[in-house]
């Protein structure tokens, strides 16, 4: 599915369903109309998503502070274990694949890398990198 | 952070914080008590999300279903577009790094792959593959 493939068959590899696709017929308009709806859902899904994103990282944040003030290390391996079990069953008993807990951890963890560094570069104080807290 | 550092240093590069921490004195008490009630709303957070991936993965999965009914190709580029420009945006808002939304992207399109390819190796009917909908 690359945009280099639009001769006729990458046309039809690339449907762009709006309100034109509508036209062909009652059937089709049924079905674009319905698959607006569900898009929107998905739009809205995918806000609470980067919200929820947001306010983790905030949280993990305050974690690495209060750490750093403790002196205790970034690494907690009891609670990481713990986490990676506990989402493990979350997203099972959500009907996901479990890998998914593996998936989400990689992309929490390299967004918190990119947040960190960030910060550093900016001369702010990054504090301790808690990439799972 | 691996575990294979577990020596004197390995050992200051994990630190297990729970009750025992907390003995040390008030001030580490309090910080563990802080700590123990932020790693609860972390772990509050991600079940959310990994709530809302499951909702979104069915939800994606009924657009696949009807793209297919009325002929429509799984891709759609004016869409695709439209998401990433949101996803950057909302990213921005929420004052995350604007290439999470490239790194969300990412993510659930590897997991929309795995489903797609189970539902087929277990004999169903795994429909589309519409990884963004």
């Amino acid at each position: 599915m690359n945009e280099s493939e639009t001769n006729e068959a990458g046309d039809w590899q690339n449907t762009f369903i709006d309100s034109s696709q509508a036209k062909q017929d009652d059937e089709t308009a049924r079905i674009v109309a319905r698959i607006q709806v569900l898009r929107q859902s998905i739009d809205n899904i995918d806000m609470a998503i980067i919200a929820l994103l947001a306010e983790r990282f905030k949280t993990t944040a305050q974690v690495g502070v209060l750490k750093a003030k403790a002196g205790f290390a970034p690494a907690d391996y009891h609670r990481e274990d713990y986490q990676m079990d506990r989402l493990r069953r979350i997203a099972q008993d959500a009907g996901l694949d479990s890998e998914i807990a593996d998936m989400y951890r990689m992309f929490v963890v390299s967004e918190a890398k990119k947040r960190h560094q960030r910060i550093a570069e900016a001369g702010g104080d990054a504090g301790v990198l808690d990439v799972f807290a």
